[in-house]
């Protein structure tokens, strides 16, 4: 019951330093500390003090000239790169990751404001009529109207129908793989606590959806980002090397439309990132919740259809694509099934009986596939209308990613921009965005915006990007 | 992020010796090394081996003989004393309380036997119909069908109904003290989570419900039990102690009508523990789930009504009185409630928004208030009907508790029967029921029978009872 985490204490001591990096205590071009004095100094051992570098190292914090040593190279008053992943905060205002989030998705419910911060789809999209016809179908059927508990495992009809499900994405699976579980959240909450324990590192993709960060704050583990582009995708050679040096306990990605940069990693690198984490015997949890929102021909390939040794936990969930409030997800957790069917029995003992029959009882009736296939068309006609508009409203040197599936757009704004300080004057506009800085726990991307395509196009997202424009052209200096 | 546990290394050492008590690898009787000698054999500081000891005194396996040192006190071959709280295991299969636990749940939902081990009530005794219009009211009155995600603290309607019921239990509170949750297990898992971290030492009742051990060891959290009887409950004068010994960081009790004992705490002593905790700053999880099944003229309070500080979190839900699988359950946690909603949402997102908006429907029209009138009267007439079958049916020396309220009878065997070994007979039969060890940690309770009195008293539940009264008879030496 007890854990030793004397392993990670590199990782406190490079904390340290960061944060008198970002706060220019320690100043940029500064000599550090030799490995040798820093591990005097601190009353450590030379192995970690040498760890503790090396990952200011790896977060571009610092670097190690030859024959010299360490120096600051962070430089926050300095122009960024074109690199997304190299960019780094020039907020004065000192204001949280977390605040920013609490301030824009505080008052989302709020009637009047137009939601471009949310990665989902406008509710005029999903089949609500016939939802409601599924839920009485369900009642119906049921002997004891669902108000009975349901199986820990989850709805059998419901489990029966995704394993069918999972032949578009290259899986065979049997309903026995499946554990349904409340929302895509829960699922991923369940896989990480079933792989790693207090104090654990865990690699995760940068940029990343920020309630990732907040479900591993509070599991108390440790984050290394890796690098992703919204064109190449996850960067594996920088993980393999990032494997190589530290004791990652966990990877959790979305390799397929990931949130926010929007691409689908390809066949070619979803077998080489299972291969590569199999080879170290690394979990991959993968969130494969936008997975069925493709706009091509057929469904990508999951991760988890290259795994042979049981260690891809795929997790999904209906929210995005029939009803966020039924709240119906589930994980197919490999080899960790007992512990995941422990860990929901002993934290929330079993999901709701009847959103769970009701969406079995959906699948049933086809109405599943006749409704993604009209979905999908109207989300990539949305995506091209918002980028159109985009095109025509910002200023000309922006960069859109070109996903092919999902829900969002990343744009990259004029350098000059911050991105926070565009929410709040859109805000006051009644328009809601997400700024770059809530997808890092460094507050990187500062420039860039996240926009979601969910909402139906009209002459009203019309005149929001219009107006969000206008907002870009007069903060650019 | 990093915890340091070092505090808690002689729980470590404790339980070693105390595994070794129990597999009597150290015999009764043995005298055990000195304070010091222990300290050097182990490495530890004085301090730490003085704590190892005092923690095995506690719990009952070693005695200090004054001015002679620590002698092993457990013995499995003796006879056991009349009080629960310090019986001892005499099960000479080794079969673990989670395999247990696992053995009689494992087939529960299987047709055809006769659950006497779920304290919940027969779904006849639950208002079907009426929670169908419910359901069916609440998709209609919502713009969306109940389709869109439900804000994080739980839906408003429903929290304000849970606010005025707070009057029956002597609470003043408001909607926006309440976070909604999947069912009760859930609350409780937020609010442990709230207020600690792993390596973390929990005082609960003991015997205990099981799922409470479950969660607990989720979230590596070590245990104290603190003894409790079926008449005078919970031992605070035990409790005081353990308090002033360890470093207690929360305490998890039933108060009203525990699980198994079926007690009520008095207003008194649910005021006395309040105050006591709220001396020592430690937080009080109060599981409440049973508290408005009362057989009295009134529902009894809450320790919550007594909270000065904001130190007690009230956890609760529908799950005992209208529909399990409903899972809408919630948490009134005092000081704790922005911790609380940050660990729903950063872990689930919110809870089903339909089942929410029933159950406030259903508080709406009334028909809550007549329905627990009508269950409270059922499970009455139940509990004495039961009550008179086994004082018919089974052996004249066994005990059984006298709850006011709940679902459950905790009954004393003959010394000389096991539990465990009943259950496996009684299975054979299609009966099932709760053997006394899956309720301790320390496979306390062989002798001791818990059985749900849920289910309606008819002529199937008098065969089983007079079939088990049979059973124990035969396993009378």
């Amino acid at each position: 019951m007890i854990n030793k985490n004397i392993d990670f204490l590199y990782l406190q001591i490079s904390d340290k330093i960061g944060r008198q990096i970002r706060q220019q205590t320690l100043k940029t071009g500064k000599k550090l500390p030799s490995v040798r004095a820093l591990s005097q100094e601190q009353g450590i051992s030379l192995s970690t003090a040498f760890k503790a570098y090396s990952q200011l190292e790896m977060e571009g914090l610092i670097e190690a000239r030859p024959k010299s040593g360490y120096y600051v190279r962070y430089s926050p008053a300095k122009s960024f790169t074109q690199d997304p992943k190299k960019t780094q905060t020039t907020n004065t205002e000192v204001v949280t990751a977390e605040d920013m989030i609490a301030r824009v998705y505080h008052n989302i419910a709020e009637e009047g404001v137009l939601k471009l911060s949310i990665a989902a789809p406008g509710l005029s999209l999903l089949p609500q009529a016939k939802l409601n016809k599924s839920m009485v179908e369900a009642i119906r059927q049921s002997s004891s109207s669902c108000i009975h508990y349901e199986d820990v495992q989850g709805n059998h009809n419901l489990r029966k129908h995704l394993a069918s499900q999972a032949f578009s994405w290259g899986g065979s699976i049997s309903p026995d793989d499946i554990v349904t579980t409340n929302g895509c959240m829960e699922a991923l909450a369940f896989c990480l606590r079933a792989v790693t324990k207090p104090g654990d590192l865990i690699a995760i993709e940068s940029p990343t959806y920020f309630g990732i960060f907040g479900l591993i704050q509070s599991l108390n583990l440790n984050i290394v980002e890796i690098p992703g582009g919204p064109l190449e995708g996850l960067d594996l050679g920088h993980l393999k090397k990032v494997i190589q040096a530290q004791p990652i306990k966990a990877c959790l990605f979305v390799p397929t439309f990931s949130n926010p940069l929007g691409y689908c990693l390809s066949n070619e690198k979803k077998q080489e990132l299972v291969n590569l984490l199999a080879n170290h015997d690394i979990p991959l949890i993968e969130d494969d919740i936008y997975g069925e929102m493709y706009f091509g021909k057929t469904r990508p390939r999951t991760c988890k259809s290259y795994d042979k040794k049981g260690l891809v936990m795929l997790c999904s969930s209906i929210s995005k694509s029939l009803a966020p409030g039924y709240r119906v997800g589930w994980c197919i957790p490999g080899k960790f099934i007992k512990q995941i069917i422990q860990l929901k029995f002993s934290n929330s003992l079993s999901s709701v009986t009847i959103t769970q029959a009701a969406i079995g009882h959906f699948f049933e009736t086809g109405r599943y596939d006749l409704h993604m296939r009209k979905l999908r068309k109207e989300l990539h006609t949305q995506c091209l209308r918002y980028i159109q508009s985009i095109v025509e409203y910002f200023p000309p040197d922006i960069k859109i990613s070109q996903p092919c599936g999902g829900y969002v757009l990343w744009i990259e704004l004029p350098k000059s921009v911050d991105a926070f300080e565009l929410f709040q004057q859109a805000i006051k506009q009644q328009i809601s965005i997400a700024p770059g800085q809530i997808f890092s726990i460094n507050g990187n991307y500062t420039h860039f915006i996240r926009i979601s395509f969910g909402l139906p196009y009209n002459s009203d997202i019309n005149k929001s990007l219009k107006a969000l424009g206008g907002l870009i052209y007069k903060l650019t200096k």
